[in-house]
């Protein structure tokens, strides 16, 4: 085997409906072709718009479709997050943390525990200071933690946004990636709607669609429309009426369940290498998602990390997520059981010279 | 009829290709789609970057393809632009100007004559001050007005760019739509390639696939493409794949040669009824694209729209584009040869309601 990526946060090859994506994709240009290979709304195409705000129980027009959903937070935070105050948790996805780094924000990142934020840290917070711009959270199956935001924690941090007037757009990839236990009520259901969503397909049907969404209070939707005008005038339908004629066939919910099975195995794979080889490493145990986080107790990641390249396994050290010098994030989307348990056992052999180097 | 809109510049319906381009978005997916449904290169699909290359007789590492050329504009500006001084044609593309207006640049509107940018007034613009940030050019059908630089200011203005060590953005979507006349060399070309240069494949198989290119120097693509990872991951690679299996399959120029003739006949169509209804109308005579421009002799467009639009025909006003404020841009691309001649008739019967109101 060669190098060994629990770096990349993808799903393996094998998640990806080829063949139906294909067929989805000549039916829908010749059923709607004129519409979709046109100029058209800026917030996408109007039928997946319909689906997705039928499924959230909302009007279409708070629903923005765009290509991919951190194009989304681009926009979003360039209209509220310039200059100003947002916070988020500790750690979270790198990604985000450069888009509003990149335009000057003010980030505050609160720090977790293994249920996520914890409401008190929060309440401090908010009792300091001007309101912050935005408070961004990812609370089901955290990228990179793993970690979910239990039922009482998620009623808390709605009524503080509440109380304290603050807008928090609840990042939701995974959510629909759920190997076991009850899905829990969204951010959003809990707030009536009050609460930013964004979502995407990237986990649920392919990523290289590019197809992501917000649900926006309806101003804010307007205000992010005139903002994708001048950028591009309109999303790439091609891939969105794609998505749509998938949903319209009834092959999204299987596909999901497909989808969510290959993950279980990857996940429990995951786990159980780690408990074999590392039983000393803390880690997540997540019930869905792409990732597990580790503490490794001491180690610092960034050396660790240079040392298990050279050995033909990466992943992704946790201070690029805001995370402590000794934490890491294992993605197991990618890669097949057997190679998550040689990768896992090639990290033991890496821990284990390190220790054994202290040692000498 | 309805309103008539010589404001859309879009293709005409019956110019895009849906039949074709179904089955090539099926073969794509079916042929590469582990590929195209996954993250790959912020830079665009790889296939096409090649063929796009290999036109260019470049290296396809200088090409960077993106949702739409605006969008390539966006990160080009930001990257070039912010705060500083970007020298443009008089009246030049309006999206272009929010776009160089939002990131603050300091906008110089270089006035055009029927010939486009004189080198003249270009060599005094840049004898005073600092270099500017960037020359943004259309030179070919250019859009609003329809000019295309004759080759001997092409050459001058390469030279000018080459003296004063100033980057030109060539923006070049319209060049190929050329219904008579022998094609003039780009600046790109004039230029060894050191001219920037942006086009796109809306105007020559579809705008909906949103798939437009620029080709940079080395080092500016490389700068672009991190911007693109920041915002977007990877565009929308299906568009680019259904692209590329078009031009494969050798239906580009086909298809191209169809188009012009559409548009062709709409362009005739609308210099003959201009000739017929407005004979006193000052109005360029392109040999391609999309757009006519019209010199209303003091007749204000902005109060001539809302005329128009009363009367069922619209159009989009002069000043928009930086133009005076009697000139106005009039679309032939959309209409068919019928409601172009209607239109016409529609508008000449407001201006003359007009004269006739300034008699009274």
């Amino acid at each position: 085997m060669g190098t060994i990526s629990f770096a990349r946060g993808v799903p393996a090859p094998e998640c990806l409906p080829v063949e139906q994506l294909a067929e989805c994709a000549r039916a829908a240009l010749e059923r709607d072709g004129r519409t979709i290979l046109s100029y058209g709304s800026s917030a996408g195409y109007g039928p997946l718009r319909e689906w997705i705000a039928a499924r959230h129980g909302i009007e279409p027009g708070r629903v923005f479709v765009t290509n991919g959903s951190l194009q989304g937070l681009v926009f979003l935070s360039q209209r509220l997050a310039v200059g100003r105050r947002v916070l988020v948790e500790r750690p979270t996805y790198d990604r985000s943390l450069k888009i509003l780094r990149g335009l000057g924000a003010e980030i505050v990142a609160l720090p977790c525990d293994d249920d996520g934020l914890d409401p008190d840290v929060l309440e401090r917070e908010l009792s300091v200071g001007e309101p912050p711009a935005l408070l961004y959270l990812i609370p089901t199956f955290q990228n990179p933690s793993g970690r979910t935001l239990p039922l009482e924690r998620r009623r808390r941090i709605c009524e503080l946004a509440r109380e304290h007037g603050i807008l928090v757009l609840e990042d939701d990839p995974y959510g629909l990636v759920r190997f076991e236990g009850e899905p829990l009520p969204s951010l959003f259901e809990l707030s009536d709607g009050e609460t930013a969503y964004s979502s995407s397909f990237s986990k649920t049907i392919s990523p290289g669609l590019r197809v992501g969404w917000f649900v926006l209070p309806e101003q804010l939707a307007r205000e992010i429309e005139a903002a994708a005008i001048a950028t591009y005038i309109t999303p790439v339908l091609l891939g969105q009426a794609t998505v749509h004629e998938f949903v319209s066939r009834g092959l999204f919910e299987p596909n999901l369940e497909r989808v969510c099975e290959l993950l279980r195995l990857r996940r429990d794979a995951m786990l159980d290498a780690l408990d074999r080889e590392l039983p000393g490493v803390r880690t997540t145990r997540p019930d869905g998602g792409y990732f597990v986080w580790l503490e490794l107790d001491g180690v610092d990641s960034t050396d660790l990390l240079g040392r298990a390249e050279a050995s033909g396994v990466t992943f992704v050290k946790g201070p690029d997520f805001g995370g402590d010098p000794d934490t890491a994030r294992l993605a197991y989307s990618f890669v097949s059981p057997a190679e998550i348990a040689e990768g896992v056992a090639r990290l033991a052999a890496v821990l284990e010279t390190r220790y054994a180097d202290a040692a000498s």
